[in-house]
């Protein structure tokens, strides 16, 4: 029988499978967390979006659907007050469209929409009892982190760079996620904004692995076997895995972020801040073409999101407008049911893993 | 006993080790061809600042004393003439620099430096039948191609895309290099100059494998015996180290260069257009820092290059004004002798892949 190379943390997390589901706020929900643990990886539910009665809702489907442990997902970015010159600059950036569509930007709507972890999202941790609780863009403050280590739930989050790693380590992570380049959505990065020098997976890992002595979950361009193998040769403990997931029938994306999966090539993505004033991958569409990919008028996270809702409703193709996030993996994976998906991946890294070894190669 | 799971590319070219030691021009000559050869690697030597007669010099002494096949390797972008108005653009860019050191830019030098492959490089190939010929940004036209495959040479480029590898296989390679944005040096790119959609190995390298049916070479962020595993775990059938030789004593890297290689961090490296017009990875320096790292006032290739000499020549600090070439693994290479950096590379890649076998792993 094959086996995993390192158990480290299959234990920790009670996990059948070393397969990590991306929590993908507005393009997953309970579905594919569900289909996720039933294939016997960890199931994940994105809050960010979620008001906390929702979180308890959703925590209360998924515990009885799925067999396995639950990973519930949260900001925990700075919340920034809305700045009015930032708006007013970004709406006259974004004037062009307004007035291709008819739209009056004087009219735009502001707000967040991304609420960062706080103590009301904390109480829903304490009473549903998370068996991971993850952070992106760091960790927030000592006083929740406590409380929700108090819990008894292992804490994770992601690192961009080998000095993030080293930072989430040593405030208490049980396991770190290497984020390398290749990755999809917003980029976990918190102690740096420069994304000129963000390192790819195949750097980012085996440093990680060096400087951190924690198990470290790998993400970013892993879509099917041979990706897990080789997070696992790079010194991996398993593996995060989450545009391959967007294209399963559970997936939130909408159909036209879901034809531009099916379409996507190995440089059809690029680092944007323009969706929400934070870098993250996605899939070249117009807006980022025209303004971007990088754009000093974005206001900051997450304010830049509000004022490109009109143009989404009004426009004939609201892709132009929308992210559509997307790793530059995308290619590799394979359209098909969550569940399958994930077992595919295991037997596939499995079989990559027996095959590499020269003994059981053919000469 | 151990064995490369994928022998296609040893029997290609003959080679003890699926290694490849990049060619880097202005970084390595001879002596480090030769210990890398010793190694069983592939050893290279770069030929885009050579005037022909020293490529046929270089290639004598390296046959006296390298027992395995050889690499020449040889730029083949198109020349653009000299711009005056692009000229003028920079200087006016560079002129705070020339002030601060005392220099009169208007008598800045020209020139080019970088030679492509024409028809008086081919005669050498001709004459010094070198077992492979690799070209860097694409390949020659192709007459001059043929004639190098007439020599018998195996010939091979580098792909920073799949659309660039299908080319390449579709033109005549026998084998292509998937040089993954973490590589050091000048990307290969000669079909796309958006830098911000270049992806990472881990998602590059199994596309490229299942785009081209040749043997893929790996290239960028490897630099360990489980960056090599990794890669064979992608599809590789071979890997390009560039910047773990440049800490060997065999290289030509300044002292200034060394140091900062022996200090390098993950996310210490750009993409930077500032050193000879193309963009290339390099340690983050002054130049880069302050102007850079992409800067639309450098010329065409390779005309930034002059206007720095004489910076260099006069700053106490020359390293402010050097490019500083390294890919983003530099802290994971040892500085060793090249020619037991390939014997380590080489064993302790089969080690990794013997370990990742679930059946030989402690349970």
């Amino acid at each position: 029988m094959s086996q995993w190379p390192d158990r480290r943390l299959l234990d920790l997390f009670g996990l059948q499978q070393p397969i990590l589901q991306a929590p993908m706020a507005g393009s997953s929900g309970v579905d594919l967390a569900v289909a996720v643990s039933r294939g016997g990886g960890l199931g994940a539910l994105p809050c960010a979006l979620l008001r906390p009665d929702d979180v308890q809702r959703q925590v209360a489907e998924y515990r009885q659907a799925a067999p396995g442990p639950l990973n519930l997902n949260f900001f925990c970015h700075q919340q920034s007050p809305p700045d009015e010159a930032a708006q007013a600059m970004w709406l006259r950036r974004l004037s062009p469209y307004y007035r291709e569509l008819g739209l009056d930007p004087s009219a735009a709507p502001t707000g967040a929409g991304r609420a960062p972890f706080d103590a009301d999202y904390c109480a829903v941790v304490e009473a549903v009892r998370p068996e991971v609780v993850s952070f992106h863009f760091g960790l927030p403050d000592l006083a929740l982190l406590d409380r929700v280590k108090a819990t008894g739930a292992r804490v994770i989050s992601s690192a961009t760079t080998v000095a993030e790693a080293v930072w989430l380590a040593d405030h208490g992570c049980d396991a770190v996620i290497a984020m390398g380049l290749e990755a999809g959505g917003h980029r976990g990065s918190f102690l740096t904004d420069n994304m000129s020098a963000q390192p790819g997976l195949m750097a980012l890992l085996p440093q990680v692995v060096d400087a951190v002595n924690l198990p470290i979950i790998a993400a970013g361009g892993i879509a099917d076997g041979r990706g897990l193998a080789a997070a696992f040769a790079l010194g991996a403990a398993g593996v995060q895995v989450g545009t391959a997931y967007l294209k399963s029938p559970q997936s939130l994306v909408t159909d036209a972020h879901r034809q531009a999966l099916a379409q996507a090539s190995d440089d059809g993505t690029a680092l944007t801040n323009l969706f929400t004033g934070r870098p993250a991958r996605g899939i070249i569409n117009r807006l980022m073409a025209e303004i971007g990919p990088l754009s000093p008028d974005a206001p900051a996270f997450p304010h830049a999101a509000a004022a490109l809702g009109p143009l989404r409703s009004a426009s004939p193709t609201p892709q132009d407008f929308t992210p559509l996030w997307s790793g530059q993996a995308a290619a590799l994976a394979q359209p098909m049911d969550a569940e399958a998906l994930t077992r595919r991946l295991a037997a596939d890294g499995l079989a990559v893993l027996a095959k590499l070894s020269g003994t059981l190669a053919p000469a």
